[in-house]
């Protein structure tokens, strides 16, 4: 199959999702949001908190007013009130004046600092003795220094964690609008391959791709639906995938993707109307009979049957095609993170390996120890921390080399 | 109040986690267990595949019968039958023949290796000529190579993902054994606190401490229950207190936990029977006002109202104790993960600083930028990619140092 003979890169296929748009937004109850990625910049609709806020329990003053205090020499102000909590302020604050106040409590608008209770003394009735000075804004939080208005507060394409839903809701938001979840139709192929649920003969195995794909989809935010097991039979699988596109924004087939005679998956998947195959066969290993083409707006993509190799091209390629199809920001640490070879392992020049490894800690270094075993075992992923990378010029990783690695 | 001037080290509370026990276990749906904490060990109840299987396509062959084949001798085999995709390989293989084979194929039990399709000759009826040599098990899975039975497949507290989760679906579970999930009652206190959907006068502020708790303890595996708002009202506190330790495994109250006379919180907690407060402030930068109970199993945790250090002291200590109560094992790689800080901030000796950090990659270094603003604002935790922690026993982190982080 001439197709075959020429592989993508890895880079070809991620440079190639960027045609993908993101997909729509909606509005959904902040509290349903964790996790979610946001769809537009969100800036502060006022200013926070709105007013002039103490951080600490002790006195309001003008911090002109106690500029010099000390122990021995102690500004003395006279005490014109209290603060309640949860109420306004409206005490006015003269030159020399003091109020009580609570942490969180307002401030009267003339004053621009707090002293700290352990700092006053009062001794005197209606006198309170301040020992300590203080600049402007100190213990004060002034009305817009949590967030002005209008400030941007969230970037556009922010996952949104406890912070980020924390800040909204300081402002009642109560409904936030979110890229729409991608969500993947996922279906396996194969004459020996049986559902989870039966017991395989011997020449059977048990459709493990599936339930592996759709919790890989599930945990980097996409949803999965998985279509089932076909047979290996060219116009059920093209029905399967045809209903596939129907329902979903990509359809992944696991199995029959090499460029054998059994293997449909290709013609399944081009058979569908305005669909362009894009790639078939990735310079990647593990999950080098990949195969990917585009209808639209919409993926197909043929993952290898090989557990292994399923896995790893869903890491690398669902995901990037996820976080393309959310607008999710991809975070920058993970290009710091780097781990040393326990061994040397052999790579081809020209494609790229991801080597299945386990992480542990020696003195201050983490070390990627690689996982032995065939690329078509899915006990070697199940027990491996991470990936590490070889990449296209190399033709392996030595021994005490640094890797890049990618988290499992 | 003599409690809070003795403060606790943040290593002190999280050792007094450990005289928590891990939570009972529960069997839920196989597919539902993305994410969940596996509670005992996964063996292997049977070899894997169970067959010799064939990793490409091609001839099946014993490798002694290849050996030494090349292009200008090639070995010449009696082709004696196919292997059919899903069904038991029953040929018996003599000496000298071969079988055509499928990728995931049963081979027959006397072949140890499969030679490719495309170093094989069919030319002449009945023989196929082989041109490359082989090792035994190449090309092959052997029947018990993916997982011998008995064998340890999944550790005990591995936190399930999709290879975990496609594992134990080749050997047809449909149900798993995880730790139950830990319940977290939230509750928030403080007079000039209002519900988020309400509208703040000047001198109030939403509760956002409640939705942010909740979602981080969410975003770690444990479940969020909101009991809303109390006034700064000891008996209508104390009373809240209790129903959350009825229904949940720890209760977590943010505000009123400082030392101030409208501070009820620590009063609230230790009101229940049997409790008793393990630490009342923490030295620890935010956060410092931080209260910390235990009645039995169950802890209870004053957390400050302040957003950031309710947030910074919640990603510290809860995630830990849910981390113990799911029995999950702790990542290695975060302790690998170090920034560079593009500019000093200042400590205080005796205390743990987690400064907010923003994260950017200048050449091959990770930096970390620290967020200005005041601990008590929500704004810099949203902004923040991570947390640079500044260790008790020094005065602040230098420019150009590398430090310890923890991603948000």
């Amino acid at each position: 199959m001439a197709d075959f003979l020429t592989l993508k890169t890895v880079d070809q296929i991620l440079t190639l999702l960027e045609d993908f748009d993101p997909l729509p937004t909606e509005e959904i109850p902040l509290e349903a949001a964790l996790g979610r990625v946001l769809a537009a910049p969100y800036l502060a609709p006022a200013d926070l908190p709105g007013f002039n806020r103490s951080t600490v329990d002790g006195f309001a003053v003008r911090a002109r007013d106690v500029f010099g205090a000390s122990e021995g020499l102690p500004a003395a102000l006279t005490l014109v009130g209290e603060g309640r909590m949860g109420q306004d302020c409206s005490l006015t604050l003269n030159p020399g004046e003091t109020i009580r106040v609570w942490t969180g409590g307002a401030l009267p608008p003339q004053s621009d600092a707090v002293v700290m209770l352990e700092y006053a003394r009062t001794s005197q009735a209606g006198l309170v003795e301040l020992v300590k000075p203080l600049a402007p804004g100190e213990n004060v939080i002034l009305a817009d220094e949590d967030a002005a208005k209008d400030q941007e507060l969230i970037p556009i394409g922010q996952t949104l964690r406890a912070a980020e839903l924390g800040l909204m809701a300081a402002f009642g938001e109560t409904v936030v609008s979110v890229r729409r979840k991608p969500k993947f139709a996922i279906l396996a192929t194969g004459d020996e391959v049986v559902k989870i649920t039966d017991a395989p003969k011997i020449g059977q195995v048990r459709d493990i791709n599936s339930i592996a794909i759709k919790a890989l989809v599930e945990a980097a935010g996409g949803l999965g639906e998985l279509l089932g097991l076909v047979p290996d039979d060219l116009p059920l699988l093209s029905q399967k995938v045809a209903t596939g596109l129907a329902l979903a924004d990509a359809v992944v087939l696991t199995g029959g993707s090499s460029a054998g005679e059994k293997d449909y998956t290709l013609k399944a998947l081009t058979a569908q109307p305005g669909t362009a195959a894009l790639a078939h066969g990735v310079a990647i290993s593990p999950g080098k009979p990949l195969i990917f083409a585009r209808q639209g707006q919409k993926s197909l993509w043929g993952l290898p049957g090989h557990p292994a190799g399923a896995l790893v091209t869903a890491e690398v390629f669902l995901k990037a095609l996820i976080r393309r199809l959310t607008g999710a920001k991809e975070p920058i640490w993970p290009k710091a993170l780097k781990a040393r070879l326990s061994r040397s392992v052999p790579s081809a020049e020209g494609r790229r390996d991801y080597f299945r490894v386990k992480l542990t800690f020696k003195g201050q270094e983490l070390i990627a120890s690689p996982v032995l075993g065939k690329s078509a075992l899915i006990s070697t992923l199940a027990g491996a921390d991470a990936l590490a990378i070889c990449p296209e010029e190399r033709e392996g990783l030595e021994q005490g080399e640094w890797a890049d690695i990618r988290l499992l």
